[in-house]
């Protein structure tokens, strides 16, 4: 594909999807119920998928799209392009904040991520990276990861995972989250992704995402030298549910090491 | 005092002590440890409570000043007008991300909350109350805050709090968590409370705080009908550490009597 002519139309879309989003606020607010506001939230998503199709059809039309509403073709492998998409990352923020949500769209070329955007639609802040040319925030370059010590680091990580869950045992990360500077949590796996790119996490966990959570977000973090695995350091599937840990490479090392016993649970 | 002459001093205040920290950006940024970072933020807070303490002396010279470095009277007791004035809370936040934290200044009269501020800099987002006239973010008044159901609630605590600590049995809010929607953390007592009078969040609960953390936070809180109390329900002291608690009136009612035992524990 020709990666620069696809990275604008991407963008434009995004913004443009932004926009609809931002005009839905309205009836957010007016909705009396949270579970009429999730339907409103589900039919948004629905909504911005088939406009991404839509658009996709009349200008790259052999580009296929795997998305959380799964309007799309939605692929069972990842030959040619496939755009991976969601449309809106942090429902619950949507419904609740009104903010802090994202679009999130990775566009990957035989399976390899080549362009990822997240925006964070409220704050205008368009986080982009065409792999190998750099990653941005707006105009702004990103650095690459520091090295950052367990103790002098502040990690994303939702409280769910230090309480009894389905997921993992509880008693393997709360050592972590006492031995960290400390944690934060957005609810937004695509926003708290591109925050640990732009340094203002040194680390991103979760035990349960799908591919159009951190399509977008690995290509980003990847670019500025931070290491996307599973929670026990596998690869991740970009065709099914994974855990996912994502960090600068020194701590992702001494985390998976000395915290996650190298997945040994 | 005359509230309305205090009231539109302290907001020039607050905003000229924005632009203070935000041109402090630069130096945050050219700093390489973390803990020359915390230097820098100390001394920040010392020369914008500074900064307060001077403007005071030469417009209110009876007003006097609670704060964190201490730099000011730093009362006792709060006969006549006292500012409890944190100038950044959210220092972590500030050294890491160079966004959410807030100014937070609350003044009292003979003990009573009179006004609140919270700014949030950097998205420029200003909270404001005057008791008993409503309180606003910017230019947009703030709502009664709704009741909401426990299952429905995205509430405000750290993973610290459900993870052994020495300040309460981590199996005591373990089981909210799992009972919410879902839970944040943003690293600002200020900001989180202030999202809490907005409606962004329906709880904000933590195990240690200072006056200065929570002062202009309670004030916003109660004027939208919230309830502000210590995790056992107890009134807070306004002159030293308190957990704190604070939610719209049927989410603080029902976590007290079902989760936290009306405190006893």
């Amino acid at each position: 594909m020709d990666i620069n002519a696809v990275d604008i139309f991407a963008k434009e879309l995004v913004k443009e999807a932004g926009e609809i989003i931002k005009k839905s606020f309205s009836k957010v607010l007016n909705i009396e119920t949270k579970s009429h506001a999730n339907d409103l939230v589900t039919n948004m998503d629905k909504e911005i998928e088939e406009y991404f199709i839509h658009k996709l059809n009349s200008h790259f039309p052999d580009h296929r799209v795997l998305g959380e509403e799964g309007v799309g073709s939605n692929p069972k492998e990842l030959s040619g392009v496939v755009w991976i998409i969601d449309p809106i990352d942090g429902t619950m923020n949507f419904i609740h904040q009104q903010r802090n949500f994202a679009i999130s769209v990775g566009i990957y070329e035989d399976g390899v991520g080549m362009i990822g955007l997240i925006y964070d639609v409220v704050h205008d802040e368009l986080y982009h990276v065409k792999k190998g040319q750099g990653a941005y925030i707006n105009d702004k370059p990103l650095s690459p990861l520091p090295h950052v010590k367990v103790e002098e680091a502040v990690i994303g990580i939702n409280s769910t995972w230090v309480t009894q869950n389905r997921r993992i045992d509880s008693s393997i990360l709360s050592p972590l989250v006492r031995a960290v500077r400390g944690t934060r949590s957005y609810g937004s796996a695509a926003l708290e992704m591109a925050y640990v790119a732009a340094g203002r996490l040194d680390s991103y966990m979760t035990l349960r995402l799908c591919p159009w959570d951190f399509a977008a977000g690995i290509i980003l973090v990847e670019e500025v030298g931070g290491v996307c695995t599973t929670l026990k350091g596998e690869k991740l599937n970009l065709l099914g549910e994974n855990s996912v840990f994502i960090a600068n490479a020194s701590f992702h090392d001494a985390v998976l090491k000395d915290f996650l016993h190298n997945g040994n649970w």
